[in-house]
């Protein structure tokens, strides 16, 4: 038997895929929102977490990281995402969260249930359709500063505000502005917000 | 024999959900991304089209009106949306589009059965939980000059270049933009986008 948490935001939804999932006689099926998700880990305690990377509360990255919260003596879930090819960024914070499986959500269900059943024995799982997704993941052009200046700004901060966060100047600030806005082909800062956001960079 | 059409830009997820509505013998149940619906509302002749308010094409409202082509001598379809009552912007379109039904995300995947019937008899249904969403759809502050302002803002047009789409002078723009950034409470310009996408009304 394959214990496996499903986490995604829309109750309707993951009420739904985890009937559907049920149906499989070796899955053992629970589910839960990204709030209270890695409680439902502790107490589940799943072979595999198949969590989709939309969150409800952020824009971006959901908390991957919460999914591994480790109970001695327990190993932690084995991580498979849902993931869209369009949306790169959130397929390098699975990546670097260290998920083992890929599903794109715009294939077949029947891959959810092929991926889970492989991860579960630790092995990869990757749709193939995700593959131009992972190009552009690999292609990020922002360095991790710049990335934290953006959210900041992303969020509302002013210049000076961003400035103050992060112990920079105001000068400092603005050229990593300017950088960003090069760098990601924007027209300016509201524009490299926008195409960050859409490629889930943010 | 009603014939749904589901709309939901997730292959994964509509497939699934179309499988769960087979199993009720009173609905014939067809499926569709946002684009390229309104081909198959055409080819379908659905009763009921059961709409996803989320489209991955757009930030905020998906082409609901689509959804109504009218084929001559066939009446058009009546339209159900999933919706949150976080997004009330999303809500607030589908009011206008003269959607019946309104099924909360949140919510238990059988008021979606409940929902559909009493739709196709011509009837309004609408759960609860979005009550508290639909009062925030009818305190939205923008006027739609000013939505049309803010719109152009987060595709990152300049004032000049909004100024110049909408037959305004800069300073216009500028007083507008202000008027923005007061009436939804944000702290600059990019607080006010950020705002205003957050609650679905861009």
């Amino acid at each position: 038997m394959i214990r496996v948490l499903l986490v995604h935001d829309e109750c309707l939804v993951r009420s739904v895929l985890a009937d559907w999932l049920r149906r499989e006689a070796d899955l053992g099926v629970f589910h839960a929102p990204w709030r209270g998700a890695s409680g439902r880990v502790r107490s589940v305690r799943p072979d595999v977490c198949a969590a989709d990377l939309e969150c409800a509360d952020t824009y971006g990255i959901p908390p991957l990281g919460e999914l591994g919260a480790r109970v001695p003596g327990v190993p932690p879930p084995r991580l498979l995402v849902l993931a869209s090819a369009n949306r790169p960024g959130l397929l390098k914070g699975a990546v670097e969260a260290g998920a083992l499986g890929y599903v794109d959500k715009e294939g077949a269900p029947e891959r959810l249930v092929e991926g889970i059943r492989l991860v579960a024995e630790g092995k990869r799982f990757v749709d193939d359709s995700l593959g131009f997704g992972f190009l552009r993941a690999a292609e990020m052009p922002l360095t991790r500063r710049e990335l934290s200046v953006l959210v900041l700004a992303a969020e509302g901060a002013s210049v000076a505000e961003i400035a103050g966060s992060l112990h920079l100047s105001n000068g400092t600030v603005r050229n990593y502005m300017a950088a960003i806005t090069r760098k990601t082909g924007a027209r300016n800062r509201i524009d490299a917000i926008r195409i960050s956001q859409g490629e889930g960079w943010l």
